[in-house]
C-alpha cells in the first residue's frame, strides 16, 4: 500500500475541479481520504482541501498523482525539483517531468519560480545559475544536448484555473460520451449491472427504436429475451413492424436483412405484414397462428414478457397491438415501471425520453446510439441519471449477447 | 426467366429517374434491355424510354416491378384493375396494391380514372359505378368492410416527379451512405475487392487515423498487416503514436486498451513513449532493439510494408518518423500511389481527404467513419469516386479480418 | 452567345455522368441540345452522347467547359495542346491545363498520349522529344522553370471512370445537403417558391419541431403567420407548449429566451402553462380570455390558420388540442393536404416523416435541419422529393422572414 | 432581499450535485452562503451541505429552489405539506406542487410520508385518511376532480440519487454544448470578452478553419480585422486560398459566394490563385501589387496584424506563406501566444486542437462549430478550459460583428 498526500485551493467546488480529482482517484483503483477541507463560504471565497491517496502499490499512486495534477493538485510534501542534463538534441532525458497546460511553479534553490510559458506535453527546462534562475517550457524537438531538464515529480506545483466571474460560465465536461474510446469495458459494465438486477430479482427494462432491427441486432435481441434477461419492452410501430417484416419475409423496410440486397420483395413488404396482423387480431394470435416464427416480438409473446407498443403519428397501418392513444400508451409505461432497476435505451430519442419521462431518477439508465445527440438531449430533458454510450448498435447489442449468453 | 416490358417517361435523365431505374434493376439481381430511348434534346423535352426486365423467375420479377413502380415506371401491357372486396374493417385484402406518394391512374372500364389523393403505402378503393367512378387512396386503417380495394399490379400507372424549372434544384438523392442499413454485405464486399486486387497483384492501401487505435482495432489491423493482406500504410503521427504506446505501455492517450481503466500511466504516456523512439532514432530500430513487440507499426516493420507518417501542426514530438514537411510527405505518399487499386480509409478526414488528392479516380476506395459528414466531406474535395460507409472502426475491422484472415 | 459541342462515353446512364453533366450545363446558366444520343442496350453496353452546349459568353463556356471535364466530357473538336515553358521555379505557366483525377490523353504531334500519372489539381508536364514523348502530371511544388507544361484547353481529353462491376456499387452523390455551403440563395430561392405559391392561391404547409422555438425563431414563424404566409402548421404538444410558455412566461424549458438566463422561473414552467391551459379548455380560449397575448400559436388563432398538435408518447401534459391519437391526428393532417404546393420542414424528425407519409411527391418539400441525418432519413422513408438545408433554423427563419416580409 | 437556507446530503460533491446546485444560484443571479459543510472523509462516507441562499426578491428565489430541488436540495424549515381540491378533471390547482423524479417525502400530520412512485413533471395526490395516508405522483391527465394535490414548497422534500459503486461511473453533465439553446446571449457574452481584452491592452487571438470562407463569414472577419479586434490570426493553406479565391475571383472552390451558382470558373480556381500568388512570392507582395483588394487575408496584411498559415498534407499548392514545416508552424504559433487573453476558435478541428495544445489553460478559449463533436474533441484532448457553442458559423460571425463593429 502506498500513500501520499496531496492538496488543492482555489474554487475546486464550483468549478468541479474536486469532483474531477475524486472521480479521477476511484477510477484508477485507489482510495481517498479528505483530511482537511475548508470550504469558501460565498461565490468570492476559495477553498482548500487535503486529501490522503492510497494504492495499491507505488507505481499506481504515481501515475496517479500525475494524472491529478493535470486538475491542479499538488503533492503536500514538496522537496527540490531535481534535473538531468539531456545528453541528446531533440530527446529528453527519459524520467522528464512532463508539463500540463496550468500555471506552474518549480522549486529550485529553496524558492519557488514560476514557469514562464505553460503549455502542455512539454518539458521544463532550467536555465540560468542562482539568483538568476528562469525556467520555461521546451517541446521535445527543441531540446538540445546540455539543457538542464527537471525530471520526477519532486519540486514542480501547479495552480488550478480561475473560475471565470459571473454566471453563465458556461462550461463542459469532459464528457464520458466520447465516440473515441473502446466500448468493450462499457458493455461489460452493463453486462453485470444487468445480471445484478436478475440476481436481486429486479426487473431489466429494454427500449428499442426501429435502427435496432436495421442495424442487424434483431437476432441477438430475440436471444436476450428469450434467455430471461429482458422483464419488459417499451417500442414503437416501426421496431415491430420491422422485427416482424424480417422474421415473415426476410426484409426490413424491404432490404434483406442477411444480405443488404432487396431480393424478396420491396417498399410495400411492411405495409402487407401489418395488414396481415391485422388480419389475426393481435400479435400474438399471429404467433399462435404459426404466421409469425422468430424475432423480438416471437420472443416477448413465447416468453410472456409483456410490451408496450407507443403510437407516432408517423406509423404505417399499425399493427393491431400498437396504441394510437399516446397518453394511453404512456399510462401503460407507468404500469410497468415499479421493480425496474435497470433501463437500456437502444437507437431511440422518442421512446428514450418518453420513458425518461416515467422513470424515476433511482434506476440505471444507458442511452446507446451511433449519435451523440441523441444522448445529449436525454440529459437536456431531465433524465439525468442516464450514461451515454455512443457506438453501433448491433456491435453493442452483440457484445452484450455474448457477455450474458455466451 | 420472367420477362417484362416496363415504360418511363418525364425529364427522366436530369432527375436521374432513368440511373435510378437500371440501377435497381441490376441491385435486385435482374438484367434489362434498352429497346427504345428517345432523349429530349433540350432542357425543356421529355425523355421515353421501354426498358425490357428480366429476373430468374416471376416472384423476383413482381416484387422488382412494384419497387421500379416508385421511381415511375409502368408495364407497357396494361389490362383493367382487379378489385376485391374488404371482408373486415381495417384490413386490406391480402394482395392489395400499396401506393407510392406519385401521381397515379386506374384503369377501369376502359378508361384511366386520376387518384385522387395520391400517398404513399395505402391501399386504392374504388367507389361509384361505370360514367361515375372515383379512385382515391385509404389507409389501411380506415378501410371499411365492403370497401372495393384494387388487388395485383394491373391496371395502375404513375407519373414521374416533374423536374422543378430553372438552375440549383439542389436534389439529392437517397443517399447510401445512411448509418441505418446492415454493414455485413458492405464489409463482405470489401473483402471481395482486397482479396482480387491481391490474386491480381495488385496493392492495397490502408490510410487511418488515430481513433483506429483508440476504438480498438489495432491487433486486427496489425494482423491483416502480418497476412500480407496491406501493401502500404498513410497515416500521421498520432496513429502511430497511439499504436506505439498501447503496445509498449498497455494504453492509448493514458487510457488502458483492454480494460478503459487508465491503471498504468497517465496523460504523458505519449509523450514518454514519442520521447524514446528518437532517442532510439527511427520505429524500425525500436522495433530491432526489443523496445517494441507489437502493434501496426511492429507489424509494418517486420513485414517490410512500407509506411508515411505524414506531420500535423497538431503534431505532439513528433516520432522521428514523421515526416514534418507536409508538401514532402505528399511527395512520398504519391511514390505509393503507383499499383494502388484498393484504398482503405478509415477515421480520419485528414488523411483521407490528402491521400484522395493523389489517387487516380480509377482507385477504387472505401471511406469508414463512424461520422457520416466524413464521407461527403470527401466527395466535395472531388473525390466521387469513395464509397461511404457509416459505422463503428472497431467492428469494421474485426468482420474484415475475420472475412480475409478467418 | 458561345456554343461548343462536347462528347461523353461510357456508363454514363447507370453512373449519372450524364445527369450529372446536364445539370452541371443548367447550373451554370448555360442551356443543351443533345445531338447524338446511343445509350447501350444491356448492363455491359457503353452509352454515347454530343451534346451542343450554348452559354451566354465565350468566358462561361470555357468555364463550364473545365467543369465538364470532371464529369468526363470532352469537346468533340481537338487540336494540338499547346505547352508554353514555365519561367520559375514552382509557379506554372498562368494559362496552364489544371488536371482532373481521371484517366487522361493528350494530343501531341498527332497522337494521343496518356498521362502516365493522373492527379487533380496539377498541371500537365511533357518531356522528351517527338517518338519518345511522356506527358505525366506534377504538382504546382515541383514545376521547375523549363518544364514544358500544357496550357489551355486544346490537346486534353479525360476518360470517365469504368462503373465497377456488379451489384451493390453503392455509391454516393456529390450531396447538395452539405453543411458547407453559402445558405443565402438557398433561402431566397424557398421564399421565391413560397411567393410563387401564394400568388397562384396555393397553399403553403408549415412543419415544426419544437427546436424551433428553442432556438429563437418563434418571433419570426409568428409574423410569417400573421403576414399571410403559412396556410397551415403540422406540429406537435412540445413546439405548442414552448410557444406558449415563451409568450406567457417569457422562457422555453424554464431558460429565458431573451437573455438565455433562467431568471424567472423553472423546470415545471411548462407544466404550469399546459395546466393552465387546460383550464381555459383549448388555445383559442385561452387567446380570447387574455391569457395568451403573443406567439406563433396566438397568430394561427387571430389569423384563422388550422393547426394539427399530433400526440407524441413522450408528452407532457398534453395541451387540450393536442390530439392524443395519432391515427386520428394523421387523418387531420390529410384533410389539409389538398391545395398544398410548398412545405417547409423545420427542426423535426417525427413531424417530417408523418407528413411526408401523406403528402404527394409533387408538393416541394423544404427540410431544414442543423443534423444532416434528418434530411437522409426523410429521404430513406420514401420522400425523395425532399430538399435538404443544413443550417441553424434562427437564422434561416430569420432570413426567410427578411425576404418575404422585409 | 429574499433568503432561504437549503441543505443537501449524500455524496454531492463526487457526483457534482454540490457544484450543480452552487453553479445554478450563481447563473440565476442569487448569491449564497455555505453555513456548514460537512465533508464524507472516505468514498463510502456521505457529506452534507447547508447554505443561505439570497436572492433580489421573493418570486426569483421560489423559483430558483424549484430547481435546486431538481439536484436534491431542500429547504431546512419545513412545515406541513399545504393540499387543495381539484375542481375540474384533468387540470391541477393553480399553485400544484411539480415533482422532480427523485425520490420524494411529503409531510402531512407531523410525518413524513415517501411518495409511492417518483416521476417527473407530475403533481402529489394526498389519499387516506390521518394513519392511512398514502401520496403518489399523478400526470396531470388523470387527476380527477376531487382529489387532493399539494400545492406550494412546503412539506415538500426529495434524496439526491444513490452514486452508483465503483470507478467507471462514465456520468456525463447536462452539457453546455446543446445545439438547442438560443445563441445570442452567447455571442454577447463573447463579446463583452473581447471587448473587455482589447480594453485592458490583452490579445485576442482568432484560430479560423475553411468553412469560415465557404459559409460566407469571409467578409464580417475581415472587418473583425479591420476594426482592429483581432490580434493574430492562426490558419491554414486552406482559409487563406478560399479568401483569396472568393476576393479575386469571386468563388470559393468555383461555387460562386454571393449567390452559390458556379458562374465563372470552376474547380480549378484555387489552384490557379495559388499559383498566381507563387508568382507574386507572397500575400504580402499579392496586395501590395493590387491582385488582391479584399478579403481577410487582405486585411491582415494592411492593419499589419500577425498570421501563422500552417501547412497541411492535404493542401493544393501550396500559397509562398504557408509553412510546410509543420513543427516551425507550431514554433510560429508559439511566439505569437504571449499576451493572448482569448482565443475564438472556428469551424477548424485541425488548427482548433494544435492550438490547444500551445494554449495556457488561463486563456479563455471559445470554439464555435456547427459539429457538436468537434467540441468534444477537444476538451478530450485536454484543452479543458474551451467553451463550445455549436452554431452556423456565418451567423455567430455576423451577429458577433454587429455586436463588436455595429
Amino acid at each position: 500500500m502506498a500513500t501520499e498526500t496531496i492538496e488543492v485551493s482555489g474554487h475546486i467546488v464550483d468549478s468541479l475541479i474536486l469532483a474531477r480529482i475524486l472521480d479521477a482517484i476511484l477510477e484508477s483503483g485507489a482510495d481517498y481520504e479528505l483530511v482537511d477541507v475548508a470550504i469558501g463560504k460565498t461565490n468570492t471565497d476559495t477553498s482548500h482541501a487535503s486529501i490522503v491517496v492510497r494504492a495499491d502499490d507505488q507505481a499506481v499512486l504515481d501515475a496517479l498523482l500525475d494524472d491529478l495534477q493535470v486538475h491542479g493538485a499538488n503533492r503536500v510534501a514538496q522537496s527540490e525539483a531535481v534535473t538531468e542534463v539531456a545528453d541528446l538534441d531533440g530527446v529528453f532525458p527519459t524520467g522528464f517531468h512532463s508539463t500540463t497546460n496550468l500555471d506552474t511553479d518549480v522549486l529550485l534553490g529553496g524558492t519557488w519560480h514560476e514557469v514562464e510559458n505553460p503549455e502542455m506535453d512539454c518539458g521544463i527546462v532550467v536555465d540560468g545559475s542562482a539568483g538568476a534562475t528562469r525556467v520555461r517550457t521546451v517541446p521535445v524537438h527543441r531540446v538540445r544536448a546540455g539543457d538542464r531538464i527537471v525530471v520526477g515529480r519532486d519540486g514542480v506545483r501547479v495552480r488550478p484555473p480561475e473560475r471565470r466571474a459571473g454566471p453563465g460560465t458556461f462550461e463542459f465536461m469532459n464528457s464520458e460520451i466520447s465516440s473515441e474510446k473502446p466500448k468493450a469495458l462499457m458493455i461489460r459494465q452493463v453486462a453485470e449491472r444487468i445480471r445484478a438486477a436478475r440476481h436481486d430479482g429486479a426487473r431489466v427494462l429494454l427500449v428499442a427504436g426501429p435502427a435496432a432491427i436495421h442495424t442487424g441486432a434483431g437476432p441477438d435481441l430475440a436471444t436476450l429475451v428469450e434467455e430471461g434477461w429482458i422483464s419488459c419492452l417499451f417500442t414503437g410501430n416501426g421496431f415491430a413492424t420491422h422485427d416482424l417484416e424480417s422474421n415473415v419475409l426476410g426484409t426490413s423496410l424491404g432490404v434483406g436483412v442477411a444480405d443488404g440486397v432487396p431480393v424478396e420483395g420491396g417498399h410495400a413488404n411492411h405495409v402487407r405484414v401489418i395488414n396481415e396482423i391485422r388480419r389475426h387480431g393481435s400479435i400474438a394470435a399471429a404467433v399462435e397462428a404459426g404466421y409469425v416464427t422468430g424475432g423480438v416480438m416471437h420472443a416477448c409473446v413465447r416468453a410472456g414478457v409483456p410490451f408496450v407498443l407507443a403510437g407516432s403519428v408517423r406509423d404505417d397501418g399499425p399493427l393491431p397491438d400498437t396504441m394510437t392513444d399516446v397518453a394511453a400508451a404512456a399510462d401503460a409505461m407507468r404500469e410497468q415501471v415499479p421493480g425496474v432497476r435497470v433501463a437500456l435505451m437502444l437507437a431511440t430519442t422518442l421512446h428514450a425520453i418518453a420513458t425518461g419521462n416515467v422513470l424515476p431518477a433511482s434506476v440505471e439508465t444507458f442511452c446507446v446510439d451511433i449519435n451523440q445527440a441523441v444522448v445529449t438531449k436525454l440529459a437536456d430533458r431531465g433524465s439525468h441519471q442516464a450514461v451515454g454510450i455512443v457506438t453501433d448498435i448491433g456491435v453493442f447489442v452483440r457484445q452484450l449477447t455474448g457477455e450474458l449468453c455466451g
